[in-house]
């Protein structure tokens, strides 16, 4: 345990450094002008992920880095101000990862005194970490290992002593080093992709445990800041997006939008529209299961809806969710036409603490992989079946028989039953739920994005299904607004707000609110310029590891199978246009041809 | 629907009046010096109703009013600032009535820009008020009447399309003109006591529902009030009772105390133990119910228990209680030994809105008058029976059968039966779970809350239970004890803040805070001078309505059937001492010895 000293004044990032090898604790902070320059989450995080982890570091050894940050913005009174950020090189990918994750923890991590936390090393016996503001200790969490996400929640909070304290948590999928485990808080909120959880796994640390105060929060213009906040909140107020549409029918409302358009992805990418969408839409949800929408701490949308299954075999699951992502995973991909199946399955992989869509997909691949005999479970795969996905999910978390081949994802198991074919993912990273074939924009942005297939860097699908510009159009408009939401988003999720309220922080906001937030002038120029030198650094990073132009392709599949049926028929991601996306947004990144930033971004260490 | 003006500046007993006959709704704001000199919250809630309720209104006439108040510390940076009072006159006791619920209304109706909101009239249908800031809408409510609370409150945030919207409402007790309804929010937060649910009831008003933003918020010298809050939370965080006591074990932590103690009134109050104990107490409850503790807004004390019953006759049962008042009344009063059972009746209480004291004296006088051969329901009332407890109460919610007779509460029905000398309650009002006869201090409170047998107004259980008071002695230290702790109160109940968190809250820094929240001077000699004049009003109303000394002595039974056996054996209300107690309580408040204030304090309408 360490009594640290006086908090330090404003925004500055403050560094926790929790050392497992040495179980040492210590603080410090980022040279100011890092701080300027990074501003926070995941600008603070990939820097000091950059500047630490050395290049080929096993993302699995003591030595690497899992950096927990939040942002000047967290926990003030901005509306949506709720969500942490981790960085770390992936067990699932080899490369850079990001996730983010919303629910009540982030505040605390703030208020405590944090904007980031750097957990190196590997402790002898599991432990959690728990942060009371100056108060930050070590403890033994023998006794967790093993346990379930929820329980591992309430054991924690109860062994604190009051419920204030807010945890983040592994199941035990991330204890077995799952390549898709993730990070559990608030229950069902989760920095999903990438796997997270098999990193705090490989370092022995089963949870993280903070409290602050939310007076404890210097701001260099609050009452300025107040105002714009109440600015923020009519402004989500009378927005369709934010005011009806997110809190009546959350993400699950894509389902529809995406079957229509023929990009939900169905029966492991052979279809692109699913013929029972009706059973697993928002509409259904909000007919079976939902009992009310949730926000996240500080959110004036709340696009949570927490849902209990009341009859029927799954009949006593509680789960916020199903999110369209989930939903698109075990319904389209597996083709589960049941809602309430589909809460079943998400309330397994937030118990065990696995990513929901890696898992769909998995499951999916698994099953091709078992009607081609290539996969010889001890029970049959089939599609439509959520009981033996079940099952096929618990044999992975467990990493029992089969289970053992799949923990790695759907690359490394490809790769195993020599099916490199009919894989689905791009670096490595499963797709979420959007046919890219039916949305070029998706394409381009799964092919550049850092982490791999995502669906967060750019959002790009929202101007494609809004009706704001044409899906298969693959012209320089489309690239220069990939490369746009990618910078904005990359300033949002610097300070972190949450992408959901992106409407309402325009770019000349963003300014105001970081100056306000910090006490230095910004300009929307400047955080334009600050954005592409947090995405170049991102790319650095993967750069180091191996990655150019050749990872940028989307799998084969994608790139030579047309959408056989349904409303988008007929569409492929054509080489050729395909080239002339990335040659141009390498142009605007100023990439050279094999997609490497010619100016490298500064990673001097910290210390 | 109206849209006013922009908000006022600064806190100014700002107010929303709701004329139900006319359907209009207007906006005020109360003379600079009533804000002054009556805070909020309670001193404005009794100034306001005092001043608008004519004497000797029958409280069920469209006539009376309806007063919801924050104070000046609703929804700021102060712990436990999340509280709501209700002030009208009661339905049950025809006096003084005050109730207040925690939860997270509060806060918003303080953001959308009100200090109070003043119900009056009778709407010819149901309606309920929604307040989003400037927007007030009185919404048509008749799919809404019959309903139970949490459905209600489910089916208007839908219709709000928010989430974000918090909603108060009455159940199908308070419909029916129940007179110990009360207003229920949270699904589990209540306004408990004095029969709130039957005003709202009788003027057609189902629920209110509000939303603000949390910005929206003017504090004198936020940047102080901020770093007091810091200090504030920090000794909650360090005293044993609001760090460690109510997050383990929340208010149930009484049942061993008073029990120990042979105040654990019991057998509808013939017992002052009960051997049965571990069966209900607060260690049974963790054991087999308990899900986790839960917090109002902005409170890091987390008193409530959030539990499920999980297996059993009563499993799927799912209620934030049972509270130890909730325990006593059907545990010890009609010797429930299950705490599964006791939940099972709080979620029947919270879903039809009544209050769980009354309605566990009402039902436990009941079994008294059957065994007496009085009372001739259509089955058999004993007790450890709680199927016939539920089946009481429903009929008594229904106002079928006998139902009707005890809808009135313990007052009324025992006049009707010719049972008064078996009745236990004070001005009408039903005890809580302090036997006065083993707490002298508690006797007194009894007699001299505004409100009824109370044990909110003075607390001095704490001090006669903690062993740095006898419980039995009446002398001059706890009299003057006894007002202090009122006076407190007072002033909590007024800025408004939780009493759980009164070792936080000295007198000089009540002082200190109302000074940065308002602007303006106090010192806590100010507030005392303050707390007593606000103390005299609620007096005052009650002497309009013909309350005088007579009214302040304790039930027959507690005066002349002393204690029977257990660790109380042989203690009873004394009539010598207890006048003793009362005079000098009077001298103190400066009462004559008729109990009437000396100096009357101003009421002057507003408007």
């Amino acid at each position: 345990m360490i009594v640290m000293n006086d908090r330090l004044p404003g925004y500055a990032g403050q560094i926790l450094r929790v050392d497992l090898d040495s179980h040492r604790c210590t603080k410090s902070r980022t040279r100011p002008e890092v701080a300027k320059k990074y501003l926070g989450g995941k600008g603070l995080g990939t820097y000091l992920l950059t500047s630490e982890c050395v290049p080929l570091t096993n993302p699995l050894d003591p030595g690497s880095r899992f950096i927990i940050a939040t942002g000047p913005a967290t926990g003030t009174s901005l509306p949506t101000a709720s969500r942490y950020g981790v960085f770390f090189k992936s067990p699932l990918t080899g490369i850079y990862a990001e996730s983010y994750s919303g629910g009540k923890v982030a505040p605390h991590i703030r208020w405590a005194g944090y904007d980031a936390i750097i957990v190196q090393g590997r402790a002898a016996k599991p432990v959690y970490l728990l942060v009371d503001a100056d108060r930050v200790e070590l403890r033994r969490a023998d006794h967790l290992w093993g346990r379930e996400t929820y329980e591992t929640e309430d054991v924690i909070k109860e062994e604190c002593g009051s419920p204030e304290f807010e945890v983040a948590c592994i199941g035990p999928a991330g204890e077995r080093l799952v390549a898709f485990s993730c990070l559990v808080n608030d229950y069902w909120r989760c920095a999903g992709r990438s796997g997270a959880g098999a990193v705090m796994g490989s370092k022995n640390l089963k949870a993280i445990a903070v409290r602050g105060d939310r007076n404890n929060i210097n701001i260099a213009d609050e009452e300025r800041l107040r105002a714009l906040s109440r600015e923020l909140v009519k402004r989500l107020r009378n927005d369709r997006l934010t005011a009806e549409v997110f809190p009546k029918f959350g993400t699950p409302v894509m389902v529809n939008i995406n079957n229509l358009a023929g990009a939900f992805p169905t029966r492991y990418w052979h279809e692109a529209h699913y013929d029972e969408y009706e059973m697993i839409n928002a509409e259904r949800l909000r007919e079976k299961i939902l009992v009310r929408s949730k926000a996240c701490w500080g959110c004036p949308i709340a696009c949570g809806k927490y849902c209990e299954v009341k009859d029927g075999k799954y009949a006593g699951v509680k789960v916020e969710g199903p999110e369209y992502e989930t939903i698109y995973a075990f319904g389209g991909l597996c083709q589960i036409n049941s809602i309430e199946a589909i809460a079943k399955l998400n309330d397994f992989c937030d118990r065990q603490g696995i990513d929901t869509i890696t898992a769909g997909n998995v499951v999916a691949f698994a099953i091709e992989a078992f009607e081609r005999g290539k996969l010889r479970p001890e029970f049959k795969l089939s599609y439509s079946d959520p009981d033996s996905a079940l099952r096929l999910l618990g044999i992975i978390c467990r990493r029992e028989g089969v289970g053992r081949l799949l923990a790695g994802g759907v690359r490394s198991a490809s790769k195993a039953m020599n099916l490199e074919d009919l894989a689905i993912h791009v670096k490595g990273l499963e797709p979420p739920g959007y046919d890219p074939r039916a949305l070029k924009g998706m394409a381009l942005s799964y092919g550049t994005s850092t982490r791999g297939a995502c669906h967060l860097r750019s959002s790009i699908y929202a101007a494609e299904l809004g009706g704001s510009m044409n899906p298969l159009s693959t012209d320089t408009e489309k690239v220069r607004l990939v490369k746009e939401w990618e910078d904005k988003f990359t300033i949002m999720d610097s300070l972190i707000l949450c992408r959901f309220a992106r409407n309402a922080y325009d770019w000349n906001i963003l300014a105001e609110l970081t100056t306000l937030l910090t006490g230095i002038e910004y300009t929307d120029r400047m955080l334009a310029s600050i954005a592409e030198d947090i995405v170049n650094l991102t790319r650095t990073f993967n750069v180091r590891e191996g990655i150019s132009r050749k990872d940028d392709y989307l799998p084969k599949r994608l790139m030579t199978e047309p959408i056989p049926s349904g409303p988008s028929r007929g569409a492929l991601v054509e080489k050729s246009s395909f080239d002339q996306m990335l040659d141009e947004y390498y142009r605007l990144r100023r990439w050279d041809p094999d997609g490497r930033p010619i100016a490298r971004a500064e990673t001097k260490p910290i210390e």
